[in-house]
């Protein structure tokens, strides 16, 4: 990997949003001209304790109500009549669909941008906190790689290549633009069902070279309806790591566990994205609950 | 409040979306043509432990970081040299700025289109989960009511009047369409920090009679730069509440503690709106980060 | 089962100890005297988020460092050279080695001592909550029936029955006396790590006869070391569940996930036993960490 | 503050329970002595989400219930008739009466026993985490400084010096003796009801020049019905701190929040004292249920 392409410094030294400062107005006029049905989906998986994938470490989201139906029923007082139900929840920020914030990866002392590590500790990242994300919107591109192979999902172990990505653009007649934000469909997420133990041990993703040739288009985010984005397991070495790349050189957001196999069937290809990460306060992470306009 | 406007079974005795039935693909591709300048705005306040309004009965969020900087510094082992942060949060779904769901209110026996109180129960809502919005996208409106009345925030126990939202969008020059998510500005929030004990005992906020004229203009989301959109203290007869008129009769989205006052300044009232609520399984609310898009 | 076996009025309509009410002064005074060598034990596991078991719909508790060593690495400010960590901890009050309340199970519309179960809400057990336990201290017993059979775990789908006790009391050359703490040893909580799917799949426990047995003798409290104290899969008949036989009907104390396989090697079966749980207001059971000494 | 007495190294270098070593079989055989009447009480407050005090930075415990009555209520089916209620907790290991750990607090790069602070790390305590205490059990005694004093509770900035604890010991007729564990009475934790602005903003203490006469004395334990055993506004310079004094440099057990007021009535200055921490893996706290026999 080419170390010399790096964003550090590109949108000056007190910058925490990265990529995002590509999604300009003129960006987001031009996206807007994708909106031509005025159709719209979600690309999230549902937060629940059950029946979801959790990433080692993590545990599932809990949701518990604090008053419910049954409370009344059992004989709780509402002279008014009036009647509530509330909620709380518990969750790895990463543990549904998500986006990674810039302090989420890096390597040695510093995290995107040259930020010491030191900026992320137990009260959260002083620096590049997922708050400072505020809004993703602009060109998303789907390239539904699963579609191009023909399979109903990538082989446990394939990696993406920039040829991938190309026959893709060619097939699909699209380009990678400046500003756009990529999503990428291996079709993982179906394995989650049909063999969860193969779907933990390995996973198809895209490779540090086609992660190198998005980057090298600029990029804002990068997507997929996986685990990691890139292959799991993932790589340790952080000098070929698609995180460390991504994140920390080039400040571009990775989103994973998209529902991209219902959008897929749409075959549409080009859409205005939104994703809008909850500001929680020195996060690295957020879910999302990502939607395409089209 | 004349008991007769209702939404239920308007889209079907199966439905649970309620006024998002409304958001239909033409609403949509209107809505875009308020996209003019590629602006973009979070109307959303933060999620964090301090600094912020805590509603009675609810706590705090909680963010917590599961590994950090530190723990590298401290000498946590990583061969391949990558390093990784990564987080929880702990939050009432109401807990900042959010939409209400449909199961979050009602009165009687019934919640929104007929279905029994019996579907919320300590699982979650089994009928109108706030994972059934899916997306919250159209077009924006917002009425200044603190402007209009030449004020940074109206007064603790201003009922804001039908005759004032007529004033509003006169001196706005726009209209209440079918379809639209009406924001009013009452500039509360900031009194959270010059009075913080004005703040919660009682708040400004939208009139029974207000948001009946709102809802005969059939509108999707009504959301607020206060606790509760309506007054506080809270109406608790169930009869004269907005909460149980717009969620129970009419099956329309409340969207509370907004972030206005920035925005406000651009003087822009007609934008593309969305707002993309987090897919929790029978949740009764939802944390949202919703943007304007103008 | 002879249903006609109840401790309900037996202590007044007002009790909510159940089976506490044994633990008298005078019981105490004589438990006190099997204090002989000075040593005493832990019998709990520890409270961790892995290689711990999780029973269904539950998740594992979760520990969340606030501040740590860490921080003070990367830079926390600390004028006067004091450091401090800080923690938090999520997780299901079964979740561990843990004593159910008086409202954790019951069966038609009553819980122990005929309080309605309108009393169990999602605010907490407004009756029978497990702060009203505040301690379990008395004589303990242990009834080392995996030795008995000269085994180190009971087979899978072994029930304990009324003749293993009596041949285990003979053995060990003791008496159930009134007020005992009784807990039971099957050697399975060693299965966990050696065969997880089997440990999750079926337990040995004790039977319905073999509770009654101990019921008649009027005991406190009865423990085990396995998930459920009786065997696995749980009885779903309220009229054969030793569960609603314990806890509804003769307001006793089950303690479940015991760690008993080490203090098993001192050979003590009549000790000093305490157990003080934790008191969450309005909870149906609480993690605890007993202890005997002898 | 004699900085030459210390604990580091007296249990050996790979020691991480401290003054626990001190509570020998026959420290504990002596203790059971003081069993006279056969009287418990517990010296806990609930945990519970109002009306309790929470210390700044944290957040009051939660309790969450994930089945209840309500439920069965509400139609959910139970074909054998057997009813169940769950619960969950989320709270501050110190949100309530507990005891700090010995990797709690400490100064420079160390804590107690010479550990290197890179032991506490995100994933809790490496070194003496909460885990490692098992139980506290052997001698108590109650000094009740406040009836020394003829007051309800002690003055909002007293500091409690070593002549109080004279003539404490010599009004109350004991000694304090190796391997105790000292409760102090200071009435404070009355004032949470009647004045809690001043509840928060100072607090009575005992003094580092009574630790250290009580230090010498080679206890295990020092608890309090305050909020941090020490007066508050709590010493942040390490050199006069009780708390570093305490825990890093002797190993000890400082316990807060203890519910005093009720046994003080009794007169009972010496008793068995047992607090059983629940085994935190990692913890540097844990709330406790002291219990009292006597």
């Amino acid at each position: 990997m080419d170390t010399s392409l790096t964003n550090w410094n590109r949108w000056g030294e007190e910058d925490e949003k990265g990529a995002l400062n590509l999604l300009t107005p003129d960006t987001l006029l031009k996206a807007k001209e994708h909106i031509k049905q005025g159709k719209v989906q979600s690309l999230s998986y549902p937060i629940r304790q059950t029946k979801v994938p959790v990433f080692p470490k993590r545990t599932p989201a809990v949701h518990f109500m604090t008053i419910d139906g049954g409370d009344y029923k059992s004989g709780m007082n509402t002279p008014g009549g009036m009647k509530i139900a509330d909620d709380y929840v518990v969750m790895p920020t990463h543990g549904t669909t998500h986006v990674d914030g810039l302090g989420h990866v890096w390597t040695e002392e510093q995290i995107y941008n040259g930020y010491s590590q030191d900026n992320i500790r137990s009260t959260g990242a002083k620096k590049c906190g997922v708050e400072k994300i505020e809004w993703i919107a602009g060109r998303g591109v789907l390239l539904d790689v699963a579609r191009l192979k023909g399979v109903n999902h990538l082989d446990s172990q394939y990696v993406i290549t920039p040829e991938d990505i190309e026959h893709c653009m060619k097939k699909q007649n699209i380009e990678i633009q400046q500003g756009d934000i990529v999503l990428v469909r291996t079709g993982w997420m179906s394995v989650f069902e049909s063999n969860p133990g193969l779907f933990y041990e390995r996973q198809p993703g895209i490779g540090l070279e086609a992660a190198r040739f998005l980057a090298e288009r600029d990029i804002v985010g990068l997507g997929a309806d996986n685990l990691t984005v890139e292959p799991m397991p993932m790589e340790e070495n952080a000098k070929k790591s698609l995180h460390v790349f991504m994140i920390r050189e080039l400040g571009m957001y990775l989103m994973e566990m998209l529902h991209l196999d219902e959008f897929a069937q749409e075959k549409e290809y080009e859409f205005f994205f939104v994703a809008a990460p909850l500001k929680i306060k020195g996060g690295v992470g957020s879910p999302i609950n990502p939607i395409v306009i089209y």
